[in-house]
Formats: structure tokens, C-alpha cells, sequence
């Protein structure tokens, strides 16, 4: 467990992983695969399909599919902020607590053609606030390359 | 027809509408329709539908669609100027390079939740350079509310 | 008098117009001179000084005059939304209210050079939230071309 | 000498840097000294000075000198890519391609108060294109603690 990181809030972790996994249809769309959420890191998998093609000529990646990757894989963290400062509420709360987080802006670098078999995006926290926090972005192809970077400002509270 | 554009690229037009809608896959996922493509305006719908669904308990747009398809309508109206400017090229060399338009950064401000039937995404020109251009763009809900404006930079040359 | 701007504000614009213009040093060095704050707008014009200059071999203003001016316009306009919402409030509370509105991120994009005797620029609201609140800038030159434009993402609550 | 950077450029680089100290009127007004200009990093310090302060109640740096700052760090960078290309380039030519460099967009992330004696800020690359480069920087105070982060896009061909 992590300095900071409730010991009770694992349970919380897990169910906000099967909420973003299955329960948000255009994740399923993109194939989120949550591989770690802790409080300071996410790290989120997508496979390439057909589906998530933009340039068809050179088969990459569509643009919109690495945005809404890195938005989400920064929400997932912000929200992991939220679930540790109110790990004593109750249940009900959480959930509507978690469904007011939102993104209030997004800015997205496209370093390099998004190929690959299969991509990581990861997020780590710039400024973890009451009202707002600051998530940076990343994501790479299975070579390890630098496809984009992001920043991502969250209303958490 | 508008000031500047040439009269023989409306086929390209037509053609480049085609390809966006038809045969770019993520854009069928997110069921983008092309409403108006001319040398100063981009204008797209799309459609609510349960997989473009981001906040389940809301009911409401998935942030990643809003950021997909303002990134769309942007990079469309991009491709109009590059067609204008090479409107007496071979056909071949066309394909070519509207494949290398590119997306290089783009921010995204999310003002409202996406409720609605259907959404409508505009772009206009904030700087048509050689190299680089600067567009801006705007999602409203079927209400015509403003749920989100964005900004994107595109390699064009 | 505007729509949904309380009677009794105007007194306590005009101070933060005179803290904006007199006693921010960093705004006498820009040159700052507010001509409209509204509850709705701002108004702002700095005379072009060789102390403004970045490219001198062109004579142009240097992007970070551009960039510090349009988020002193955004956060101006901000700072009048949280003055109205607290009207009634004691005198004392306000400074420091005022002391903790803040800039949580900005994106400016740079559309022609800064070339001019003079420069406008002014803000309006994308988002006017309880807590964050989202402005629009644009900045135009004495022949009123469009110079720049950002984007403010301000902290109000 | 690092890795890619051209023997010769050295005296170059140090004209570069005598420009951007002495020669840009902005940059003598916020205090710009260039510490490290190399192929992959530049580091520039600003002292604090009460003309540059935003909130006189905190006496903390006003916002628009660290994106300024921000901005010509990145920019520097930029330009020792262009000089590292265009080595063998008569001097002449170079000027004029130096005063072409320009900044397209820049992201500011304000992530804590400006507080301190000095701050330090610093840029690498994250694409280094022949028409287009982006940078990314940050600015540290002089306890070392991360004040504000910074995207750049410029065009640098």
C-alpha cells in the first residue's frame, strides 16, 4: 500500500476499476483494461482493432481514440483522490460523489503515428486540490515510443 | 460558392466528405455525419446512441466523443484549405497528402454535461498558414446549448 | 446597468479596477489600462513601449506580454462574477477573496505578430461556475486584427 | 559536447544566447539569464524583483511572467534546433531565420504560488519536427518545489 492510501479504500479501488472497465460504454468501446489504480498512478491498456483506426491508408490510430484514452486514464486517478478523502462515507455518497467528477479542460500533444499492437497510457498528479486537480498524461506503443502527451484539469469536489 | 474557393473543388470536396464519413473507422464508430465542408466551416452531427455514453448514472456524452469529434470537425476544415491550395495537383498526389494532415495539439474546455438526441460540432479558421493551421471549434446539444469548444493545431504543409 | 449585476457592485468594481491598474506591479509594467468591467466583459488596452518589444528586428511584442495581458483580462472578468455573488459580504472578506482567485490554466494561441501603436484586449465567459469559472480572450491590434487568443481556466470559489 | 549537436555550433549557441539576455527588451524587463542552452535542454533563472509580482498581499510572481518565462525557455530550444540544422548557413541567413521562429500555442499550468528569492525554468523536446516543434517546461522556486508547467508548439521551418 502506498504512503497516504487508506488501508479500506482497496475494496473502493477495485469497484471504480469494474465501473470504468464495464459499466461506461464508450470505455468498453475503446477496451479500457485498468492494469494499475493507486493513489499517485494509473495505468490503462488499449488494444488496436479495425474500429479504432483514424488514417486508414497507414492504419494508426485515430486521434480521438488517444484523446479520450488519456482523458479517462486522468479521471480514473483524479477519482482515486476523492475515494481516499471520503473513505469513511457512505457507500451511496461515493457513488454520486464519483459522478461529479468531470473534466474541465484538456489539452492533448500528438508526438508520433499511433501504431502499434496494443498501447499504455498512464497518469500521474500535478496538483491535487479540494476543488481541482491537475493530471499529466502519457501514452506509449508496445515499442515503448512516445505516442502523445496530455494535461487534464478535474473538478473533484 | 464562397470567396477564394475554386470552382472544380467541390468533387474534392464530395470525395474527402466520403472518406471521412465512410471509410475512416472510428469516425463510423462515433457516427459522424458531415453537414457542411466549405473553405471557411466544418459542420458535424452525430447521434446519441448508448455506446457514446461516458457518465451511465447521467445518461450523457462520454468527454472522449466531445474531443474526438471536435478534433474531427477541425481537422476536416484543414483538409478543405490543403485541397484549395492544390486544386490543379494529380488526383494520386491528393490522397497522399491529406493523409499527412495531422493533428499536432488540441485543447478541449467541457462547459456542459452532453445531454441530448443529437449534437451538432462546428469549426472556423483562426490561422491558415502553409505549414500550420489554428482552428476553433464548438459542440452544441439539440437544444443548442454550448457543451464544449475546443482549439486545434494541424500540420497542413 | 446589466442584466443580473446587483445595483450595489459598481463601487467595488471600480476598487478592483484601480488594485488592477495601481497596485499590481506587474500590470504597471504591461501597461494595463482597464476600459470596461462588466459583469459580463472585460476591456483592456496597453499602448505598445520598447520595453514590450520580443522580436526587434521587426518591432514586435514579445509573445509573454501577449500571453500575461490575456489572463489578466480573463481573471478580471472572474473576479467580477465573485464580487457580485458576494455583494453583501463584509468589505474585509472581499480582499481576501479577491487575493485568492487564481489561474489554473491557460492556453494562448498566437495568430498574426503583435504589430501595432496599441493593443485591445477583452474577455468574455465560457463557464461560470461556483467554483471554476472558464473565460475567452482575444487580443486585437490598432488595425483591429486579431493578434491572439486564449483560453482561462480561473479558480472563484 | 552532446550527442547530434554539430562541433561548430558552440559560438553560434552563445550568440543566441546574447541575443535573448540583451537584445529582447521583454526579456531584460522579467530578468532572463540563460544558464544551459544546449541540443536538448535549455535553463534560464529570473530573480524576484517587486516589478514582477502579481499579488501584492502575498508577494508572489504574477502569473504572466511565468508563462512568459515558460515561453521564452521553450522558444530558446527551439531555436538551437534550427542553428544545429542550418550550421554551415551563411550568418546572414541565420538571423533571419532565428526572427522567424515563432511561438503558434503555448499551456500554462499554474500549480503553486510563485513564492521565493528565484525560480528556474527549464525546457526539452518532446517532437522535434523540421516544420514544427513542441516543448515541454517547468518551473522550479528556489526551494525546488514545482510552481507551473508549460506546453509549447513552435514553428520552426
Amino acid at each position: 500500500m502506498q504512503n497516504g492510501q487508506k488501508a479500506d479504500i482497496q475494496p473502493l479501488i477495485d469497484m471504480a476499476i469494474k465501473v470504468y472497465e464495464e459499466r461506461i460504454p464508450f470505455n468498453r468501446i475503446l477496451g479500457i483494461q485498468v492494469k494499475t489504480l493507486e493513489l499517485t498512478r494509473a495505468l490503462v491498456r488499449i488494444d488496436m482493432r479495425n474500429d479504432l483506426v483514424g488514417n486508414y491508408i497507414q492504419g494508426i490510430l485515430h486521434g480521438g481514440v488517444i484523446s479520450a484514452v488519456l482523458d479517462a486514464t486522468g479521471g480514473m486517478l483524479a477519482s482515486v483522490g476523492v475515494l481516499n478523502r471520503m473513505a469513511d462515507a457512505p457507500r451511496e455518497e461515493m457513488t454520486g460523489r464519483l459522478s461529479r467528477i468531470g473534466t474541465i479542460d484538456l489539452r492533448v500533444d500528438y508526438l508520433r503515428p499511433g501504431r502499434g499492437e496494443y498501447f499504455h497510457a498512464q497518469s500521474h498528479i500535478l496538483r491535487a486540490g479540494r476543488k481541482v486537480a491537475v493530471m499529466r498524461m502519457e501514452m506509449h506503443n508496445d515499442q515503448d515510443l512516445l505516442i502523445a502527451v496530455g494535461t487534464g484539469t478535474y473538478i473533484v469536489g
